[in-house]
């Protein structure tokens, strides 16, 4: 049993039936088929617009094309010190976008706030052309730490983003939990919030492998199907990604996820703070983050509890990832172990 | 019923079956999982060496990742003029190798000798450093023109490689139906002919969605990891990427599938040669090229086989590509609707 | 003496005073200077249009900076296959423009003809996802065969271009000799016959190190202070280029060099050829390029002569090319030599 | 009268001379001729070491070609915050490296310590793929903020590079002016504290646009000819390089010209501070940052003398940089200026 992140999850037999379905005789390749048309038809209903959906396989590529569709070479990109993008995708922004910078800032749970991005934009002057020129803004949501941004927090980020020439950038690859988590329609946490490109994740709430680049904006949606065939993310057998993502947002099963993923965090978090440990960030999404006292963490890992120690927040900071699979017996695993003591 | 690709086919059964059976619970995501593991050690096993192997989701991330793990910037990289890197990937290789060139060779079927290679190499000296530096060769196999190269062929292409300092790419995207249509063991086709490093394909011959970069080059094998990364290769939920491949490998099935995919082109071929169609190059693999008249187009087309025209070959060349998938009924289809005139 | 090249003349003792005079007292860097804006000025005099300009050091810099204003990464860009910009710019176009390809047309005197461009346009498709996108093309003014086109053939060039939705860009190393040959105004060999960006060559033909952007395109002038600087091409003491640039073209210095240049150039080919060499290459520009026979190179060398072997027109051809600084003295030493025989 | 920077300052005439002399008849292009070769043995007499020269026409070329040589695109570079490179360049670092990234050291005086160095190098594992790579460190001498480091203190960062396997880049704008405030040699200055590339500046320092890549390692000494080929920084009429890098290295007129800078910057802060402004840097070379009062700023400015604000430092700080050409009668302005309260 694994609390180490929510890719480690399997995918969800729904999910995964339909891509057994989908499997059936032949079909067209590279997009052209009736799954993937299908699931850019309900993406377009859940988000209430004419969206343009691209599917890709990784977060990683979402994310990196999305800030290249809104980037030029010699633009920059202010994003959260913390954030996945930072840290955890080697260089893939700088890859995509052809060399831009990231231009990091501060903020308590991995959040910046409308008047740290204002003051670090005012910093580079369109005119001073011995600077990175910023061009972009990229907020997560859920947040590395955990925390989610209200929807009119987005749009008073957005507002700044409008007043500076950026577009806004929203890694989503826990949107899910975040709609979970403020009751926001995805119309309201995205565009309506004025984000202009959506990382739309599915694979760490129940898909096998896909996310959908959801764009707002008509210039980047232009660039995006050169720039994902030229970095070798559209995929043949493009019908199992419309498959996967068809089943993911049938019937709500995205939202139904990410609630339960959500709410077994909550749990979690609720047992491990009542045997002394601490949550260091608001417990929102699916993650959290908690400080253990070192016979507490060995008690867990004697139950056979993988900890995962997040360094950021200290050498004593473990995070915990709840996801759709997660079941009660697994905190149940936790409680007995810490209450074991 | 369609001849068009080898990718409109659906997933094979046992790999289908593998995917769904790996689904169980959780599994360290990032190829440090068992599925991945074993897929490695049996492509280690099937090429008799230890190679670097490398996952990804899509022939075009191999083509490009390899050559941009063996060739600079400033480098060229030799290929055929007709070569899938050349037409159909959108500048990937350009893109992956930060503005690496390709330089075009001729010669019949796709293929070009060891001669036209040197030839070409031979233009460009590393002392003139006002041109591009050839760094690196690219052959596929098969060819996009269906034609294979020998063993034997290949390494004397390889040996022009050494003698001018490149190194060497095989486009393995049907790297099984080469082996099959010559009866070379992977081994002799691949680096004791002298070829570095090989975009293994499986998806075009019964995966869902998985190629192997097996890397013969120490050099290229330090890179790969980062190039992967960084350009959002390297999926999560890892263990179905492996699943797939292991299935494929077992018991032999991706030689099996290639060898029937083979032979349904072949019976297909004789099929439409015997209703008047004339093969323009040799039949080898599991694609063919025919030139029709116009009555035998319309006849198939009526009966529902969905044409694809080979434009490189002539307004009246169609290719027909037979996969893994291909039955006898299919050919029965076409050679019914051409004995009904 | 020699005729190697253009680029091995020393700087006009008019341009070399007007940096010495430029040099005195302080100026303000990076362009803000009077030189710089006076040099500014008479370029939009010159071409008789408020077009935008950017001075650089390099040819290279220059060709290859304009291509990366008008095509983006997943573009390509239509040149013929002898251009200075494909054999001689070590892969600069690809490196500034992210990994655009260059698609190589045919055509004798390194000239394409409006039909060519056309066909190979056509070839490529907008909505074929899978192949690079054709942005712009690129012409040289004067070939490097030494060939010129008539300022109605540039129009017929650009004519394709509007139609097929491409950016035109001439590589105007020698545009003043193209100008000297035919007459024509900068204006009606530049914009007025559908040029986009004009790379306006100084060094080759009189000057020390500089050459003009010349940008008729707005969202080409947009881009070009950030790619300018980020490749280090925009020089701190800019009143030097200024000042070369101001002297260059005062009082028509740069029409009267170049005039000279080509004058001198049909000279010697007059001269060589009553020895019984021939031209391959029509005589426009200061550039010829001639067969010579082994005794008439021999007397050639044995006077002094170096010869620069042309290998793109057979082992037996070479390339003299005349400039600003060459004298009847210098072409006398070659009649001589060869009527010694 | 300016202190806004040494790049205001005019040729040296003796270098101006040289790049005169230097232009009298023909010269071999693209380095082949003496004036370039003279200069660059000089420079490996000065360095006392074979290393591996390349001219450039700018310090941002320098340093990012540098950069580059040593930095693959998934790398990481570790400099301070306020460093040239970062602020002043544009992007050129990932432009040229191919989409590598700064990462952003603290410290006083735009310097930073070996053990900031290394605590930053030491969250990032090779073996963690999924983050940046470092594979460089670059320190500037002098610093934006005027301070110098001791050859010690370059030793002591070049042992932390060598335990983690960075190469050392020195931004050597400034060089000549470190080495006149510390006494130290080029080579002690240099290869021997361990410093792998180095970006020699000449521009700032007297000559008209030349700076030197002295590359000690021969790994990037291979890779730069084509890099800076390629980036267009191979100028054409090299000679008038060479000549002027001869012409500065030539009887010690860099060390004199940067010894005199120097000298006046000292002079200056010491009429500053005796009127009440306060420099919030150490003085060491040609370059002050001072606070004033309002009424000192005003009566500068009433003098004619250009103020220079410094953000960095905050909204009362200026920046003085003095040249070779700056004289006692620019001093004694100020002096005046400030008397007169």
């Amino acid at each position: 049993m694994s609390f180490v992140s929510d890719t480690t999850a399997p995918v969800h037999p729904r999910i995964m039936d339909a891509i057994v379905e989908a499997n059936a005789g032949v079909a067209s390749s590279y997009g052209a088929d009736p799954w993937t048309q299908r699931a850019i038809a309900q993406l377009k209903d859940v988000f209430e617009t004419d969206c343009a959906v691209f599917f890709v396989a990784s977060g990683t590529a979402a994310n990196a094309l999305a800030l290249a569709s809104i980037t030029p070479p010699w633009g920059a990109i202010l994003t959260h010190r913390e954030a996945h993008i930072v840290l955890d995708e080697a260089g893939a922004p700088e890859f995509y976008t052809g060399g831009a910078r990231l231009l990091l800032l501060d903020g308590p749970h991995a959040q910046f706030t409308p008047q740290t991005l204002d003051a670090e934009a005012a910093r580079y002057a369109r005119s001073n052309v011995h600077g990175v020129q910023p061009f972009s803004a990229s907020i997560s949501q859920v947040t590395e730490s955990g925390a989610v941004y209200e929807a009119s927090e987005v749009a008073a980020i957005s507002e700044v983003c409008r007043a500076r020439g950026l577009k806004l950038h929203m890694d989503g690859a826990r949107f899910a939990n975040a709609l979970a988590a403020t009751g926001a329609t995805p119309a309201e946490m995205s565009w309506k919030a004025g984000v202009d490109v959506l990382s739309f994740g599915a694979t760490k709430n129940g898909a096998l492998s896909v996310e959908a680049i959801v764009c707002f904006d008509t210039d980047a949606a232009r660039q995006l199907p050169h720039l994902r065939k030229r970095s070798g993310h559209l995929l043949a057998k493009h019908r199992l990604l419309g498959a996967q993502m068809a089943a993911y947002l049938e019937d709500g099963l995205w939202l139904r996820n990410a609630g339960h993923a959500n709410a077994m965090a909550a749990k979690l978090a609720a047992v491990l703070e009542s045997a002394g440990g601490e949550c260091v960030h608001p417990v929102r999404g699916n993650a959290i983050f908690v400080r253990l006292d070192a016979p507490m963490a060995e008690r867990l890992k004697s139950a056979g509890v993988v900890l995962y120690r997040w360094a950021p927040d200290g050498p004593d900071v473990y995070r915990f990832v709840a996801s759709w699979a997660t079941t009660d017996a697994d905190i149940e695993v936790c409680a007995q172990a810490l209450a074991a003591a």
